[in-house]
C-alpha cells in the first residue's frame, strides 16, 4: 500500500449510512486511500484515534468572507483550524467597493483551505438609481466569473420583483448567462427570498432560483421544500421550530447548514463547526448535522471530490472527542495536518496586506459639520409626519413606522422624540450626496457610531442622537479611510480600522476583534441594544432587506422597491 | 399566467418528502410553471387528474440501447409511453462494431426522449490482445466525446485489474482524461464490479470509480455504500434481500433503478416503469421507489434540470392510475403530451432506417463448413481433460469446469459427452480465425443457434450439438448478415434480423420481437435453460463476466485475466 498515514481505530462517519463505524482511513497523497475495519503497513505513519470520531472537513457553502471584515488568506488561517476545509464564498462586499477586481484579488489569493467562489448576483443590491455602489457586476463580468472553474454558482438572487418581472431586467439576463454555461451543467442559481410565498415564490423558482439561504419559518421551510428549493440554514434559522419540522419530516438530504455571515469578534469562537453544534444543541442528531455540514453542501455545489470519507476522495478529515462541542482535536487539508489540539497555529501566513495597496485609500467624501445633522424642514407648519425605520432586538429586519415631530423654526425636533438620525454620505465621490432617516431603537442617549461597513453599498452611514458625536465619529471614519467608530461627548470612544476598500481590516483577526468588541461595548454603553449590534447598524443601509431602509438615495420601502419620502405628503 | 395547460387535482409527488399532495400543477412551454394546491386561469386549458398520481418522467441512468436490439429514434418511440423521459444510453455495443463513427450515429437521431450518454470506457472489452473488436474507443475519442454536453459519464469502466494496476493503463488513462473534464465539474465514472471486496474494492474506488450497477447482495451493498458507492439496481440486482437491505438502512438517496439489458420482446412490456413496480413487489414503499427512478438519478448525472415537479424543472411528467403497475395514463415530455392512454401512438417515425447504408454488410468471415465443429488433438491419447464453460440456468456467469473427454482418432469426442461446442469466428476480416470452447448445460440434443450479436465485440458466435446445424446457421448468419439463428435438422428454424452492424434491426420493435420470439423458442426446444436464453448464449463471448468465456482469442479466465487452453496440459 502507497499510504502516508492511517488514522487507526477511529469512529468514522459512514455518509451514506448518516453513522459511524470503527474503521481505519489510509491517505495517500491529497486523498483518502483506503477505509476499512483494518488497515496496518509496516513503515507507514500510524495515528491512533480510539475514542475520537472522524468527520469529513466541513464544506460552507453560503458565506461572505467580508463578513469577517478580513480576507481569504487570513479569512483561511482563523477557520481551518475549525475544520472549515471548503467554502463557497460570495464576495459581494468587496465587488460593490472594487468591482470584479476586487473579487480577482480574493481569488488570486493563495490559502490552504478551499475557497470556491460565487458570483455576486446583485451588485449594487438593487439598482443604480437607488443606491450608489463602487462598481458593479454586469453581464460581461458574470460572463468573466463564470467561466473560473473555481466558480460554482450565482450567488443570492435577491430582486424578486426584477427578477418575476415579464421585462428584461438585469438580473433575469444574468440568471440565463449561468442557467446556459455548459449545457446540462449549468452554474447552481443561489436565492435570497425571505417572506416570499405562494405564486410569487412559484415564479421567484421558475427563474431558476432554487436555493434560500434566509431565515425560515416551519412553514416557509415546508412550502420551499414542497416547491422543490434547497435550504441552507444559518444560526438565525435554526430555531427550534425550524429543526423540529427538518427532523419531522426528514429533510436533511435538502438541507445544509451555513454560516451567512460571522462577524470577527465571533470568528475567534468557531465558524462551521459552531453552527452544527448549535443545529446539534436545537435538537437535530449529531450524525445528520454533520451530513448537512460535510455532504449535502458538497452535492448542492457540485462538488463530488469531497464531503464524504472514501476512496479517491479528498482528505479532508477532521478529528474529535466529542459530538456536541465540535471543537476539532486535529484537522487534515488535502492529507497534511493543518491544525493539532494544543499546539500552536502555523503563524505563517499573519501579514499586513500589504500587497493590497490599490484597495486602500478609497473614502471620497467630505467632512462633516454639525449643520449636516440639522434636519429642515420649508414647510411652514408645527409638525411633520415622518417615516421611521424601527429597529428590532432581534435580527436586522426594521419596521417600518410613522411619527409625528414637532417642527421649531422649521426644524424638525428629532432628537426631542428620542429618535435617532441616520445619515449616508455616498463614499465614492460620484454624487457627493448625503440622505437623512429616523431611527427608533438606536441608542438611547447622546453618541454616535458611523462606519463604511453598511451593507452592501458600503457608503458612509453615520448614525446618532447628537450632531457633535456624529461629526466625531464621521470625521474619525475618514481620517482611519474606513472602518467602524463610535463617540461620545465629542470624541471617539471606540474604533475598528478596516483601511482596505473601507470594509477590510489589514490586521490579524485577533486584533481586529479586539478593536470590534470595544466598538460593540461603546455602542451597548449608548444604548444600542440588538443581538449584533454591528449587523443592525450596517444593515439599516441594506435596501433589500425587510422593512424600511436609507441607502444613499433616501428611504426605500423594501418590499416594493419604492422610494419613501421622510417627511409624508412632501 | 402564462401557463399553456394546467393538470389539476394530481395527486403530485413531492419529491423532497417523498409523499404525494393534492396539487395542481401549470405547464408553460417546456417547463412547468407552477404548483399550488389552487390554479386556474381562464382561457386555459385544464386537465381533470382527479385521483391520479402525478410522477416526474423516469430517468435511466444506465442502459444500452443496442440491448434491444434497435436504435435510438425507434427506442425513443417505444419507451416514451411508458413514462421514461430520459436515459442515459452507453453505446457500447454499436462502438465495438463501429466506434465512434456509430456513437455519433447514435448522436444524431432525433428523439422526443432526451438520450444523454456515456462514454463507453471498454472497447473492447479486455484488451486487443484477447479479442478482436470492429473499432476501439482511445483516449482522443474519449477527449472528443467528453467535449459533449450530452455526454454525462464515463461509461461502466469495468477492467479491474488494469484500472488498478501501477502501470499507466488504457483505462486509467481514460478515467484521468474524464476526472479532469472541467475541473471541479468533472464527468461521472460508472462501474462494472460483481464480486470485488475488500481491498480490492477500495482500490478501485479509489481510482475514481464510484457507481455500480452488476448484481448485489446485501453485503456488497451495505459494503459499496460505506465506500461511498452509488448503487444502480436493475431487475437482478432487486432480489429480496438487496430490497430490505435498501429499506432497513434507508438507503434510497444513494439508489437508483435501472434498466441495464432490455431485450426486444422485454421491451413490448414496458421498461423502467415495470423495474419501477417490480420494486414495489419486492418490498420497495412506492414513494422510495418513484424517487429512486426520477430524483436521485438525475442528481447522480448532474441533470439539475429535471427528476422533480417543481417551478422551472422540465414539464416531463407521468399521469398514473396507480402506484402498483406504473403503466401510465399520460405522459408529458417537455410540455407535450406524447401518450394517453388508450390512444394510437403516433406512428411517424416508425421507418426503415435505411439512412444508415453505411452500417449495413459489416459481417465479414468465411462460411463454416462440417469440419470446423471437429475438434482434433495432436496428442496420442486417449482421453483429454477439458476446461468447460458450464452455464448456469440464470443469469450470465459461467463456471469453469473441467472434464475428462475420450479421444478417437485424434478427434476429441464432445457429443458424446453430452458437451455442446462453441464457436468464435471472427468476423471483422481482420484476424480470419476460429476459436472454440465446450459448453455444458446448453443444448440437451441435435441443433444450434448462432449470432452476431455476441457482447462485447459482436464476433459470429456459433453453438451447437450438431455441426451440420451448426454449419447452417452459420451460413444463414452470413447470408442476412447478421442476427440470431436457430437450427434443426439442418435447417433454420427461426431467425431475427440485425442488418445494421449485425446487432441491430432496421424493423419496428414489434416485428423484431416476433422474430426474436421464434428464436427463443426455438432455443428452448432444442433445451437450452436459462432465465434469458439469449443473453445467456450471447454473453459466452464476453471475456469481463465471470468465470470462464470464450473470444476469438480463445478461452478467457475473467477474474485473472489469463487465457485459458481448452485442453488441459497444452
Amino acid at each position: 500500500m502507497k499510504a502516508d498515514f492511517i488514522i487507526k481505530n477511529a469512529m468514522v462517519f459512514m455518509t451514506f449510512r448518516q453513522c459511524f463505524e470503527k474503521r481505519d482511513v489510509a491517505v495517500a497523497g491529497e486523498k483518502i486511500y483506503a477505509v476499512s475495519p483494518a488497515l496496518s503497513c509496516t513503515g507507514v505513519r500510524e495515528i491512533d484515534a480510539e475514542g475520537k470520531y472522524l468527520i469529513p472537513g466541513l464544506i460552507d457553502i453560503h458565506m461572505h468572507i467580508e463578513s469577517s471584515m478580513t480576507y481569504p488568506e487570513e479569512f483561511s488561517r482563523i477557520t481551518l483550524p475549525y475544520g472549515v476545509t471548503t467554502v463557497v464564498a460570495d464576495a459581494h462586499e468587496i465587488a460593490n467597493v472594487f468591482g470584479i477586481k476586487g473579487i480577482r484579488w480574493f481569488m488570486d489569493q493563495k490559502t490552504q483551505q478551499d475557497i470556491f467562489y460565487a458570483i455576486p448576483s446583485s451588485v449594487p443590491s438593487t439598482r443604480p438609481e437607488f443606491e450608489t455602489s463602487g462598481a458593479e457586476i454586469g453581464e460581461e463580468e458574470v460572463r468573466q466569473l463564470a467561466a473560473d472553474d473555481r466558480v460554482l454558482c450565482l450567488g443570492e438572487v435577491m430582486n424578486a420583483r426584477d427578477l418575476t418581472s415579464e421585462a428584461d431586467t438585469k438580473i433575469r439576463r444574468l440568471v440565463r448567462i449561468c442557467r446556459e454555461k455548459g449545457g446540462g451543467r449549468a452554474l447552481r442559481i443561489e436565492g435570497h427570498c425571505p417572506k416570499i410565498t405562494g405564486a410569487e415564490l412559484c415564479r421567484f423558482i421558475y427563474e431558476g432560483v432554487d436555493a434560500d439561504h434566509t431565515q425560515q419559518s416551519s412553514e416557509s421551510v415546508l412550502e420551499k421544500t414542497d416547491l422543490g428549493m434547497f435550504l441552507e440554514l444559518q444560526y438565525k434559522s435554526l430555531t427550534k421550530e425550524v429543526v423540529d419540522t427538518v427532523c419531522e419530516h426528514q429533510l436533511y438530504e435538502n438541507v445544509a447548514l451555513i454560516t451567512d455571515d460571522t462577524m470577527p469578534d465571533q470568528l475567534l469562537h468557531g465558524h462551521l463547526n459552531r453552527i452544527t453544534a448549535h443545529a446539534v444543541k436545537q435538537g437535530m442528531p449529531a450524525e445528520k448535522a454533520v451530513y448537512c455540514s460535510t455532504y449535502t453542501p458538497a452535492r448542492r455545489m457540485h462538488l463530488d471530490d469531497r464531503g464524504i470519507i472514501s476512496p479517491g476522495k479528498l482528505a479532508d478529515l477532521v478529528l474529535l472527542s466529542d459530538l456536541e462541542h465540535f471543537e476539532p482535536d486535529m484537522v487534515f487539508k488535502r492529507g497534511r495536518c493543518v491544525f493539532e489540539k494544543g499546539k500552536p497555529l502555523q503563524q505563517g501566513e499573519i501579514r499586513q496586506k500589504d500587497a493590497a495597496q490599490e484597495f486602500y485609500h478609497s473614502v471620497h467624501c467630505r467632512q462633516a459639520v454639525p449643520e449636516d445633522f440639522v434636519l429642515k424642514t420649508d414647510r411652514n407648519c408645527s409638525s411633520v409626519e415622518v417615516s421611521v425605520m424601527e429597529i428590532q432586538k432581534f435580527g436586522t429586519f426594521t419596521r417600518h413606522g410613522i411619527r409625528r415631530l414637532d417642527v421649531k423654526d422649521g426644524v424638525i425636533c428629532w432628537q426631542e422624540a428620542g429618535l435617532s438620525l441616520a445619515a449616508v454620505f455616498e463614499r465614492y465621490g460620484i454624487r457627493g450626496t448625503v440622505s437623512y432617516g429616523l431611527v427608533d431603537g438606536a441608542f438611547t442617549g447622546p453618541g454616535a457610531a458611523a462606519t463604511t461597513w453598511s451593507h452592501d453599498c458600503h457608503n458612509l452611514l453615520v448614525l446618532g442622537n447628537s450632531p457633535a458625536d456624529m461629526v466625531a465619529a464621521q470625521n474619525r471614519i475618514l481620517e482611519i479611510q474606513g472602518g467602524y467608530v463610535a463617540a461620545f461627548d465629542g470624541k471617539v470612544q471606540a474604533e475598528a480600522h478596516l483601511p482596505i476598500g473601507g470594509i477590510l481590516s489589514d490586521r490579524p483577526v485577533e486584533e481586529l476583534a479586539q478593536q470590534l468588541a470595544q466598538v460593540r461595548d461603546a455602542m451597548r454603553r449608548l444604548g444600542y441594544e440588538n443581538n449584533n449590534e454591528i449587523m443592525s447598524m450596517s444593515t439599516l443601509a441594506l435596501p433589500v432587506s425587510p422593512e424600511l431602509k436609507l441607502t444613499d438615495f433616501g428611504l426605500l420601502d423594501v418590499k416594493s422597491q419604492s422610494r419613501i419620502p421622510l417627511i409624508q405628503g412632501v
